[in-house]
Order: structure tokens, then sequence, then C-alpha cells
């Protein structure tokens, strides 16, 4: 493929001599661009095919990278990297060393803010709107561009009510698609649907707020947005544009199954046929592992609820949704309501799994805390993508929530080391526990072909001894007690493995056993080191007095950018061949 | 006072006993009740006055415990708690042992969900009510109180956006009086204004929302309540009563001056007049000493601009939003905006100083990781609360911030001993950093009359060796330094006192030779254990092969309960006397 006009752009000042002519041009090649190159080699496909005359328009009206101009998510933010000058180095998108699949400041001074959670765009272009107005900057533009999915979470809520109540010059461009990752839910979706079809006549929830309305306007129509611009421009204070666009604009498949066109995988660039997956049997996704267990649970427990904010499809819990419509719910971009809406079934005697990605629990931190834990809500926190989660990079990591849960009274914390430890504490947990429990487990897939093990309950803050060795012990959790197993093979008979499940409570009779017995020892965990599981072992030897040796192997203190999990994890020492040899010289 | 109908209600049932007459006697005995109580026992007044006939209308016309009711915050819960069986007890409210100054699940049945935070009631109350339907019992009513300035927080939002789109028996009720602990602020308010005064005459939003929306009604109108409820009871669905009350209601200092009288001390019952404070000079609140230090810093550096979340007068801002209305703003009730608005103002070169107390930082954890340390803006964070903050108790202590921050990169954390040490880093952070910044300070007052010093630029990340001892080492933080120097007067010689105002990063080159030289260690904290300061000394000890002993001395894993700080550390054997007793074993 060549894309003969799109390779004269290195820069929005290119594309501002092209005629309007010109830039429909370039509009073809753009959305080419896209398909041939996620074709091959993965990412977001839809939103950025939706957005591909919004991206030029606003880089044609507005003076980036002087005027500010956020995406929110980001998902949605390939053209804007391809037409500000990363065009050439676009196919390392997503990999190890190469370009965030997210914008980041870093990358570029046309990425004015970095993203990657959802709804943070309109508070971040109202601060710089603040900035530059106390910097004396008065004809700055600062644009925030947000799906309706977005939009509709707490964060953007709060946001519009402070700027709508502002003078700051400040444009706010509602992406209405009708779809986040699936599709939009929600009292507002529905609002926003009367407002395209004209139902709604009168003043609407965006001028309630104080904000100067604009649209809705069809967002593939480039001549449209560009008059439009024109006259935003001139207006200053809070403005608030509805443009309506077709998520996968462009390629047929991805029009008709926005879910799956997200984020494709790899397909056919010219048919936008899907390439076959490997077809080879393999263990099963553990966010299956936990949707298909949730409803094998819930067909006898009726008692069960599931939540998810907006990741039926991610979570796995669609396939509740599917079975039981009654008992099972996305809320939406709403990770605060989830927690505490669950907190609110809980305290009504609903036996409730919240199921929501490490990352995005740190959204709702609080409600955690206060809502769930401080009243003993039994709570069942099913913690998908802990850990390194691979190409999404540094925004997405759940390399944190070990840290940031330990220290919450009356939680219990869980890590399986496989399937079936998965299904047995899911299992174990919907038999009534008197805590809440969070269980955190990985990205990506399990160990066994064979997953569908009988249930068997556990014993709540129970340790393992898995294997036995006599000079040095690995205390593991979660998925790194299969490298665990793996090392304890090679060194046979002399390193111990023991499998803490729980990372809270800890199993103090064990450890008090592993302190007394091993003068070496070490922990591994797919978490931070500071404040994790390894913090805690350390905290219980000072408690106990043990004078041995100690070493915590988990994630650094610093932010890890994205790449295979097996990238990321030979780049921090964490590989099976890095231990080995860290073992190696602990028992030399 | 006698309170002669009052003290034959033990018993909503008792209530609905009485004619709608004899209501209103007991609504002019139970504001008396109230005044009286916290006249002398000191408390939140201003709220429950407030909603005295809302709270017997409700409780009159709904069957409560079954119907459950939920008061968002639950500063107005006190005439719910005297009317449902604590009335002869509540004059032990906000005390040690004592009742809650807010809704709490373990104190009665008839507190549905334990408040505290703001804006959880509309989440909770839907889980509720998905639950009772789930439970087949239709009949039940699930009941969601309000204010203005906690409706407009994007959590509730997030909840009203679900509730809306479902068909659930949610019955919204905002208690609309303008005012938080500050007046409201944002474009709802301003919104609900015009809908208040009838200018707003079309679909308003909560309509747009999907709620059957009734009001606005005079919320000290009891028939006019009764009346309502009596409609609503009949209606199925999410339903939205908008209710106008004043704050403060029925004792006229309370109705003109509604901060002061929020929470207003000592006063007098019949005149209403406050009780003259303590005119002994003492030290500074910190929070004046930030709020003080920062208008001075302000007038030097133009590029300070302050914000906060609805604390204006909490948090001692209110100085600088007097001084310099352009730079400081009070964002409403939006933790989660107000720290990505904050890195907004961060990444176009603004130095911005954001005041947040430490418990509602937990709101905003997700933005705190994602928008402001991943791109390492040197955002300031002044985090007020922190540690044990008394009387407010389980929902309020500033305990776990240590622990929840420690494990973000990038960000450094500092922990003042006395104002000179928050006066001097507040002086070296807008200096510019090329990282943001947490500095954590507790409630209440410093050490020094004389606290004004000349600003002093800090070394980051350095510790100091205060006292010199010879046996025992204390690692301390924050203010438990001063408790630290005042136990190494009394075993002089012995004990030495280290001050790591920095929490992170650490001083590893001090932390050496303090494992090469001590034995023993003791750390001291106003912050859980788990995962705090003593962890990260214990993770460190690990990793340089100390093998002295090492005790960490903080608050342990539980949810620690209202009472003076005083009665609180004692409790908890953080007091001074615990602490040298401790020592003395150590020491022997």
């Amino acid at each position: 493929m060549s894309y003969p006009l799109l390779e004269t752009i290195d820069d929005p000042a290119d594309l501002r001599e092209l005629s309007v002519e010109q830039l429909s041009v370039i509009a073809v090649e753009l959305r080419r661009f896209i398909i041939d190159i996620v074709a091959t080699k993965e990412g977001h496909l839809g939103a950025s095919l939706g957005v591909v005359e919004l991206t030029l328009a606003l880089h044609y009206a507005f003076s980036t990278p002087d005027d500010k101009l956020i995406w929110d998510v980001g998902h949605q933010a390939y053209g804007h990297k391809i037409i500000t000058g990363r065009r050439d180095n676009f196919e390392t998108n997503r990999e190890f060393n190469g370009l965030s699949g997210f914008p980041k400041m870093q990358e570029s001074v046309y990425d004015a803010f970095g993203t990657g959670h959802s709804s943070t765009s309109i508070s971040a272009a109202l601060g710089m709107a603040i900035a530059s107005k106390i910097q004396g900057n008065t004809a700055r533009h600062h644009i925030a561009v947000i799906g309706d999915a977005s939009i509709a979470s707490g964060m953007a809520f709060e946001a519009l009510n402070h700027a709508g109540d502002s003078d700051a010059n400040l444009l706010v461009i509602l992406n209405d698609n009708a779809i986040g990752i699936d599709p939009s839910v929600g009292a507002l979706k529905n609002y926003l649907t009367n407002v395209k079809t004209g139902s709604q006549r009168q003043e609407n929830i965006f001028e309630a707020l104080n904000f100067n309305y604009f649209g809705p306007v069809d967002g593939h129509d480039l001549e449209k947005l560009l008059e439009i611009f024109k006259t935003l421009k001139k207006i200053k204070g809070p403005k608030f544009l509805h443009v309506i666009t077709t998520k996968g604009k462009g390629l047929k498949q991805a029009e008709a199954d926005q879910v799956v066109y997200h984020a494709p995988g790899k397909f056919d660039a010219l048919t936008g046929e899907l390439k076959p997956k490997n077809t080879h049997p393999q263990p099963p996704k553990y966010q299956d592992v936990f949707g298909l267990t949730l409803v094998e649970l819930a067909k006898k427990n009726k008692q069960i609820i599931g939540i998810t904010p907006a990741m039926p499809t991610g979570s796995s819990l669609k396939y509740m949704m599917q079975q039981f419509p009654e008992r099972a719910f996305d809320v939406g971009i709403a990770e605060q309501h989830a927690v505490t809406l669950s907190a609110g079934i809980a305290a009504s005697g609903g036996v409730v799994f919240c199921a929501i990605y490490s990352t995005f629990l740190q959204r709702a931190y609080d409600q955690l805390i206060h809502d769930v834990a401080l009243q003993k809500l039994p709570v069942i926190f099913c913690v998908d993508r802990a850990g390194l989660v691979g190409a999404d990079g540094a925004t997405h990591h759940g390399v944190f929530d070990l840290a940031y849960l330990r220290c919450i009274p009356n939680l219990i914390i869980f890590a399986p080391r496989n399937e079936a430890s998965l299904r047995n504490i899911m299992y174990t947990a919907q038999l009534g526990l008197e805590s809440p429990i969070a269980i955190r487990y990985p990205r990506g897939r399990g160990l066994e072909l064979d997953w569908q093990n009988p249930f068997e309950q556990l014993e709540l803050g129970k340790a393992e001894h898995l294997i036995k060795g006599s000079q040095l012990a690995i205390l593991a959790t979660g998925n790194f007690t299969e490298t665990a197993l793996q090392l304890a093979a090679v060194f046979k008979g002399n390193v111990s493995v023991y499998y803490f499940g729980f990372v809270k409570p800890l199993d103090f009779v064990m450890l008090k056993r592993v302190f007394k017995k091993y003068n070496t020892i070490i922990t591994l965990e797919d978490g931070v080191q500071s404040g994790g599981f390894g913090s805690a072992i350390a905290e219980e030897a000072a408690r106990q007095s043990y004078t041995g040796k100690l070493e915590i192997f988990g994630i650094p203190d610093q932010f890890i950018e994205q790449g295979t999990t097996e990238e990321l994890q030979q780049a921090l020492g964490l590989d099976f061949e890095s231990l080995k040899e860290n073992i190696q010289s602990l028992l030399d």
C-alpha cells in the first residue's frame, strides 16, 4: 500500500498547507494506513477509525501543539499519532521500546496529556486553561475529546460541573458513538439518543451545566467540522460540541461488530476478515475461568449477583449476563459506584461478585475502604489483570494492588496460583465470608487444559508447603508460584516452595516454621516490592526477629512500560533465568 | 429542658401512633434536644437542624427499618439517631466508646448503611433495591437522602446514571440547602437555583436521567412532606424528590452563619452565642500553618495556584482564596477532578498546591498514580488530617496514606515534625521539583507559639539525627518525632532519635549507618503498620541484611473508632507512657 499524500505530513503544520479537498484525500489514506498497520501489528482499531475526520479537522483548525488537545482514554489517538511525526515508527505501536498505545507526554509535544484510564481529559484540559489564563495567555484553546461511555463516568461530571461555572477557554467534544469497549449503558446514554434524534428539543444537560452547546454534527463530514470549529474558535468560555461518529468507520466488519473490532487481533487488511486464531488446544484465559465458574456457581446459589464497571467482555462477566440477565449488571465506567453498589447488595444479603481490573480498582479505593472493609461487608472482588499486563503498558499494569490492599483492615487478599485455585477460592467465598475478599489474578492464560476441577473449600489464611528443600525457601504468591516450582525442580532438594495464596491474613504459623528452618528466604510476586507481599514477610520477619537473609523479588519502584510479559520480566530480572542465577548465587 | 413527647419515642413505631399535630410538637422538641446537646457536647449542628421535619416525616411515612433509609455523609442524622432508640445515650455522641457521629450499621438496625464520606448513599440504596428485587421483595422502599453539595460529586452522578436506567424501587431525596460544609459551588448548584426559583421550567436534569421528579417542596412543611410521601410510596421505579431546607433551621445564628454553625463547638443553647474560645496563646493549627504560609509564598511566586475539593475552611485554603481569588479554587466535593485538574495545571507550568484531607485523598488514588505520578508532574499535595483525627472516628482517620502512597513510583512523601518543617518543605517544593510530593500533616495544633520562621530550603530525601544515644535508635516520622524526643530525654544517653521527614525517598545512607550501629531499632509513625514507614524500614533492613531487633510502632491492622487522640493512642499503646515502657523493656 502507498499513502502518497499522507507521506508528506510530518507535522500538523504540513496539513494546514492543504486544501479541504486534499484533506479528504488524507482522510482516506489515514484510515487505510491505520487499517493496514493494525491488521498485522494488532492494537485498537475501531476507535481510531471513528475519529479520522475529527482528528484531521482538529489539527487543521487549531494551532496544535500550542493549542492543547487531549484524547480521553486514548484508544482513538492512532490517527493523531500518525500525523504528528510518528507515522514512520507507528509500526512499533505497543511494542517493547516502541510507541505507546496511548498518548504520552514524553513521546510528543502534541500529546498534551497522557491518557489510558477514562474520563480524565476534561479535568486536565480545564487545569491547562486555568494555567493559561494566569499566565496571561487568553488566546490558547484547550480541547478535550471524550466518548459517550467516558463522559458518563463521575469524574467527567465533576469536571463539567466545575468548568461550567468557570470562564475557562475550554472546548469539550463529545465523540458520541454509543459504545465504549462494550455498548454504552445508563440513563445518560438513552438521553443522548433522544438528543441525537431530536426528540429532546429543550435545554439539554450540557446547557444546564452552563456550556455553550453545539451539535449534534456528523463527525465524518470534514467540511461541517471545519465550519463549526471556525465558529467555536471565536467563542470564549466553556463550549460543548456533540459529534456523532461510527466506531470502526470505513471497515465494514468493524462497523458491524464493534465489540470484536475494538481490538480485533490480526485481520485481513482488505477484507477485514479476522485471521484464524490458534486452534491448538490451550489453557483457558483466567478471565474465562472466572466468568464460567461464576455461571456454574450462580446456577446453584441464587443469591449470587455479578457487577462489572464497563468490562463485560474483558472480565467475561458477559457469560453470567447472558444466562442470568436479572442478576448480572454492567454499570458503565463507574468504578466508585460499582464498589459501593456491591456494598449495598452485600448489606442486604446478596452474594456479590464485583469483577474489576486491578488498575481500575484504584478508582474505587476509598469505596473499598470506607463502604466495604470498614463495614465488613463480604463483597467478593475478582481483580482481573493483576500484575504485568503487556502491551497496554504503564497506565494499565496491575502491580500496585497487593500494596494498596494489604493496609486495609478486614480485607482478605488471595492470589491463586492456577485455575483450580481460582475456582476453589470463588467457591469458598460464595459459601459465606465474614469479611470482604479481593481475589487477584493475571491477564492471560492459566496452566491446565483440563481446568474444570470439582470444587474444594479452602481454609482461609492457610499457606501450603508445595516442595521440600533444605537450604533456601521460596515464598511465592499468585502466578509466580509456578515459576517457583520450576525453580525448585532445577535445584532439587535444595529449594523449598511455599505457596501463600492468602497474602492476607498471612499464615503466621507456617511463617514461624519457615523463619526457624531457613537462613535464606526469597519472596516472589507479580507486584511492587514496596508494601506488597514480600514487604508483609519482611514486617513479620522483624516481628519474629528472624535474622537470616530475606530477599524480596517483585516489581521495582518505577513505572513499567509496555512489552510482552516475557520481555518485561526479563528487563526486571523476574524471568526464570534471572531468578535461577539469583538463587544459585544465594546457594553458593 | 424537658422534651415530654419526645421522651415517649423509643422507636419510630411510637412516632407512627401520633397525629400529625403531635408530630409537629415532636419537631419542636427534637430541634430543642439537638441544640441542647450539641451546645455542650459539641458536634455537627446545622445539618441536623435542617432536616428535623424531613427525618420525622420519613420515619412516619415509611416502614423503617424494613424500608431502607440512608443518610448521605451523615452529619444530618442526629435527629434520626435520637428517634431510633439512641436518645438517652446521645450525649455520648462522638465520644470514645460512645455513639458514632455518623450512621453506623453496627449501632442500629435503623442505620441501613454507614456513611461519613460523601455521595455514597445512592449507590448503596440502589444495591439494596437490586438485592430486594432478587429476593422477591418488591414492596420495600430504598431511600437515599443526599445534599446538594454531595449530589454534585461524580460518584453520585454514576449512581443516578445507573439507577435511572433501572426499574429499582428507589427514592432519591435531594436535601437542597445550597451549602455543604462551605457554600456549594459549581454549575449544578446554579442550575438548581434556577429550578427552585422556577426559571427552569423544562425537563430538568433528573428527569433527563429518567427519574420521576417531584418538587421542589418546602422541607420544613411536615404536612406537605407527608402528603408527597403518600404519593411517592405508590410509584414504582426510580423517583426523585427535591426538598428545600435551611441549614441551621430554628436557631437564628445557625441560619445566619451556616459555615461556623456547621460544627460550632460549644455555644449557649438559648441564645446561640458561641462560647468564648480559649484566649490563652496557643500554637497554630497545622491547617493554618499551611494556609497562611501558602499566602506568604503566593505573594512572591506568581505561578502558585491553590486547589481544594470542598474544604476551603477546613484546609484553610480560604486565606489564599480571599487574597488571590483568581488563583485559588474550591472545586466542590470532587477529589478525582481536583487531582487531575492539578495535574493539568502542573503540565502547563503552574505551581499547584492541592490541599486535601488524607482520608479523602483515597478518593483520588488512581488520579494520583495515573495522572500525576506516572507523568512526574510536580503537583504539591498538602495532605491534611493525616493520622488519627479524633471525634470523627473510623471513617475519617487518615492512617492509610503512608502505606498507599509509598508504593507509588516518582512520588516524594514528607511528614513534617513541626511548623517549621512544614513551612520549609512548602517553600522547597514551590522552588521547583521534578516529581510530585505529598506532604502529610496532622489535624490539630503544632508546637510553637512563634512559628513563622524564615524559610529554609530542605535537601530532598535527607534524614536528620536529632539526638545521640548509644543503645537504641528511634526512627520517627511526622508528629511522632516530638514524642521520640521526649522519650529520648527520659532515657538520656541510651536512646538515639532519627527524624525521617522523607518517608520516600528514604535516606539509605543514614539508614545504613543506623543498621550498622544499633542492635535495637524502633520505628514510630501516626499511620498503619502494614505497608507504612516502619514497613519501608523493614524492607530496607532485609535488603541490608540487618540482623538486630526491629520493632514497628504504628496503628495496628484494625479500623479505629472515635475518641480524643490521647484516648486512642492510649488504647493502641502509642501514648508516651506505653512507648516508654516498651523502650524500657527493650533496653533491659
